[in-house]
């Protein structure tokens, strides 16, 4: 599966508007933007076996290094092979600088311009994570896409809070790459994306995007949003970065999000996704289709034999019916879960697929109304 | 998968010693014995996709009519076509009476001579489960092998108390069988096992096989075994009872058990099999393997890179190494308990199918032998 290709690369194929259809060249594989990830936390996609999860159109998951760090530890994970090989993922993989998480998981936190100190909410152990051992800790790991560390901060805050960690990003931007160019990352093949911030500053976004594109990143991600402002305003944040960040490096939203979400921000000129969404409603009962989200818990599904969706090539849509699925649901079973996380998957990597395809036939406004019109006609009726 | 054959059949192929080599057929395929059933309580097997468990080499699995007449209720399940269809396993399926989950599970349980009256433990509500209505539900499942309802009670009890339980089981047989005639078992091809009770009560037990042997059962149970007694007490009792069941019938042990109950009671004559054990086992990091049970929890895993068993035919045993198992289990990630209950019934199954070979081939006291001497070297030093 991987390949020998040892030079991180991205080919902008094509573009429809804003939206842009590319390849992301990397050591373990091809990756075909605008794509989704799946969120693999603790070195699994939850409640999927990897070759699951490669079957419904993954070319890329993600690890999260705050997971990872605490348990099993990165040393470990290198003595072992690596990420890809302890996982069995061949393919590409990204990791976080684990900042985000350090901040909405770990105790006793304190930032500085060093770095943050925190404790593991595992066994309360003290670590200290700076944007050079972040670096250090994916390099360990593998990782074949991997992200600066910096600092992610809740909206709304007050304007001087947020230019403040927008600063600090830019000046941890700088030292994640030096340390990143240490580890030897581009000659093997890997790639570093500085992270744009700036909360809902239209003024601070632009400054965070021009100043990171200065610095030789192979890509450039859009931080410190989806953290609990309306859509609009992380759509109009958009609007104002993607045009200033380079066209000719990969665009990766982070932590984002419904698969309205995704449409809007191909719209707006993203090329990479990664979100939790699909696997954790899977696990609670709630499954992503062509018409929508369809609740199983609710009993309406409990005589109907229909499927999720007939026709549709995953097994988990096409095969099983709605009872069951409701059923298994009820009863708190496992394979709830492994069902729906499987169909959400699928769902998310079919909707990228045809994106993707739109694109490239010029097409991308026809499946954007489209894919709105279905949405808005909702689930078919219960029987 | 479902043949055409609408006749419940069972033909002997070869014995070497006690031990038997034969075939169940069913509407819905061929059964080789001896035969381990994984057990699908409530419609599934537990962390399992159906085409897994197939995989692994099941011929039959288990369903639960306690479970299953509670939610989703075997009218449900009826008009939706079916236990097989439901749970979309197409092949053979067994279910149990309900009597024994009845005085393991239900709350405000009432015995008397016509059946069991309790509460549902998921919402209260009322049942009463008579020998007629337990086929009755069993019917609706579409099940392919039934039992009639019989009373199980732990080991030790009184003699007297056991000879009770034994006499009420066999007029519960009687009407079990009516029933099973006037809803047409035997013209949809399907089986009906008397069990033999008895307790660890030798005259007893060869009363009830004597009594139950005279009536027109497709197969026959040994029941209430495996309820707290020592191994020697369960394999003397089958010592004593199988001599004297009919040999041109299946026997099936319910619940048992160990891989060691198996190789033990497969030499006593018996031919089918059901246990829990090996999917519990898998949910709690327990792996059983050619060299005996495997706890991934273990700290000497964690840096271990050797899957559970190189060179087996499961991609969940020579895959995934001990030290990515121990990494799931200690984070408490689902793939932990899919992996480790997929190896643990490919093991079952290897067995078996080990066990069937060796008897075709006049060889069961050399696999036996070499099956404890394999076990008895333990697990591969850790590293």
């Amino acid at each position: 599966m991987s390949d020998n290709n040892k030079k991180f690369g991205f080919k902008l194929i094509k573009t429809d508007g804003m939206a842009r259809r590319g390849e992301i060249s990397t050591p373990h594989g091809i990756v075909n933007t605008p794509v989704f990830m799946p969120v693999g936390t603790q070195g699994t996609v939850k409640a999927m076996y990897p070759e699951q999860v490669r079957q419904t159109g993954a070319d890329v998951v993600l690890g999260n290094t705050y997971h990872l760090m605490l348990r099993p530890t990165a040393e470990r994970v290198a003595r072992l092979g690596g990420l890809h090989k302890f996982m069995n993922w061949p393919h590409t993989i990204l990791t976080d600088s684990g900042g985000f998480q350090v901040m909405s998981l770990a105790q006793l936190r304190k930032l500085d311009e060093d770095g943050v100190r925190f404790q593991s909410h595992i066994d309360g152990s003290k670590h200290h994570l700076t944007p050079e051992r972040s670096i250090e800790i994916q390099g360990l790991l593998g990782s074949d896409i991997q992200m600066q560390l910096d600092e992610c901060i809740k909206l709304p805050s007050p304007k001087e809070e947020i230019q403040r960690a927008m600063e600090l990003s830019l000046r941890w931007a700088e030292r994640s790459r030096r340390q990143f160019e240490e580890m030897n990352g581009p000659l093997k093949g890997q790639g570093l994306y500085g992270i744009v911030q700036g909360g809902d500053q239209p003024d601070l976004r632009i400054r965070s995007a021009e100043e990171l594109g200065k610095m030789p990143f192979e890509g450039y991600s859009v931080g410190g949003l989806a953290v609990g402002e309306p859509q609009e305003v992380m759509l109009r944040m958009l609007d104002i970065t993607t045009p200033v960040m380079p066209t000719g490096k990969p665009r990766y939203l982070m932590g984002v999000g419904t698969p309205d979400d995704l449409l809007e921000s191909v719209k707006r000129g993203i090329d990479q996704f990664d979100c939790v969404m699909p696997t954790r409603a899977g696990r609670h009962g709630l499954a992503y289709t062509r018409y929508g989200k369809v609740n199983l818990k609710n009993a309406r599904h409990q005589d109907d034999p229909r499927s999720l969706d007939e026709g549709n090539d995953c097994p988990a849509t096409s095969t099983y019916s709605r009872a069951y699925l409701h059923h298994l649901v009820r009863a708190g079973e496992g394979l709830a879960g492994m069902l729906l996380t499987w169909n959400n998957l699928a769902y998310y990597q079919q909707l990228m697929l045809g994106m993707r395809e739109a694109i490239e036939q010029g097409r991308f406004e026809d499946f954007y109304a489209q894919t709105k019109a279905d949405w808005a006609k909702g689930d078919i009726p219960a029987l």
